[in-house]
């Protein structure tokens, strides 16, 4: 994942929500959080909350002012509600984190260090409002860019911990798809018959039709199905199969049975 | 947003991720909740947690097995980690929005109703797993598709109610992107001068050129430039002020600005 990211959390007055964050965070990937002024820290509720990313809370900063959240940072982004009376640049989380992958991939080719000789280059600082209140006017006047998650008009307020989970979800799914860093295949995991990752080989249209086939002989021959009578019901039953995609062994049963139906009516009779 | 998506939470243990979960659902306009065979409900935790989502509870549907909770869905969706011994279609949150759309818009062209009669026709199912062991691989196998969030592989356990976040605001970007029904401005709220919602009109390229050149001025009168060793002084300038998209109201703050300090200089000579 990218590692020019700093979370920020500000005034945090649960400490619940400290763990909710770190733990997120850790699920998708991002390692560095810095607290300004809270409440209450460290917290045993905040490490239960923080479940396995112990870890995070442990390299947690802890700092009493804004300026020392952002220090080093070449650019700051505030998650913001709506309608503030001056509009500022904002961004939905998507947009959000291509600007993150823009700052990462500009300090990957300066080399590992920002052109301020800091670690991990480009540092971008994504910071958290306070639970009642989000950023202050001010605060918010102090970034370049502020993130809105587009909620609910008519109920929009939103736990700090989940509106952190959507933007660090949309910074790895950035990550995995777009920065070449990442394994695009596990963002786009779509996985169908069709696809590698798939168990078993997709049926040829041959063994499709091969199927079809048997099974038609054995209706005609269970009296299923009348050919001077047709009607629609081949057709829907290709439909079917085909739409399925099919792999080799579903073929392979299917047509198991239908033999096996073949041999006890031929038993029969 | 949709009206068709019912999520579905399994023999849920913690009353606080039903809560959070209500909430994160208004968040992201969704309304309809069934609960299998939860540990404790209706639970003052649950409602502490739903904050103003209370009305989500309120309507929530209790029932004891899987099959009553998918009652009446066309479609079934099961969030689960990675790894089964079956492979089964699996789509990332993204796709899974994608495929939700498909289905309400199926529904709404053929009216109101489903073909079954149902209201709110084509309703699908999105089922969120035990907090400790998530779904159990029968009630996988029972699912049309999973959905699987890309999380960091080192550290994949998401919270259950962030999980259903993550999928929630797939679903509400792709209602405002795509539904048709949606405001997409909402959505792509990225905003910057160069946007309808901006607060001022933006300035015109000549109005610009005006503020370069009387800058220019300015600087050659203040003795801060010389034309006659020009470097990229000016360049330089032109390059921040175009890039900066200025609104005409900025234009005129810098001019007056400018003004003053002729004056001044005036003045004193």
């Amino acid at each position: 994942m990218y590692s020019n990211v700093r979370i920020v959390m500000m005034n945090t007055s649960h400490p619940g929500n400290i763990g909710a964050v770190a733990r997120a965070m850790k699920n998708m990937g991002l390692a560095e959080l810095c607290l300004v002024a809270p409440k209450s820290f460290p917290d045993i509720v905040a490490e239960r909350r923080a479940a396995g990313a112990k870890d995070i809370l442990a390299n947690t900063k802890v700092v009493e002012t804004f300026d020392e959240a952002i220090e080093g940072c070449v650019s700051v982004i505030g998650t913001s509600a709506r309608g503030r009376k001056i509009p500022w640049p904002v961004m939905n989380p998507r947009d959000c984190a291509a600007k993150v992958r823009e700052y990462a991939l500009m300090a990957q080719k300066s080399g590992e260090f920002g052109r301020n000789g800091e670690e991990h280059g480009n540092k971008v600082a994504i910071v958290l409002g306070r639970e009642d209140r989000g950023l202050s006017n001010d605060e918010l006047q102090r970034c370049n860019y502020h993130v809105h998650i587009p909620t609910n008009p008519h109920y929009s307020s939103l736990n700090v911990a989940m509106a952190l989970q959507v933007v660090a979800y949309e910074l790895r799914m950035d990550f995995l798809l777009h920065s070449g860093l990442g394994d695009a295949k596990q963002a786009s995991c779509t996985l169908s018959p069709e696809n590698e990752g798939w168990d078993e080989p997709l049926a040829t249209t041959e063994e499709v039709e091969g199927l079809i086939g048997h099974l038609e002989d054995v209706m005609i021959k269970t009296e299923f199905f009348d050919p001077d009578n047709p009607r629609q019901l081949i057709p829907r039953l290709r439909r079917l199969f085909q739409r399925s995609r099919m792999d080799k062994i579903e073929v392979n049963i299917v047509r198991g049975f239908l033999n096996t139906v073949l041999k006890a009516i031929g038993d029969k009779r």
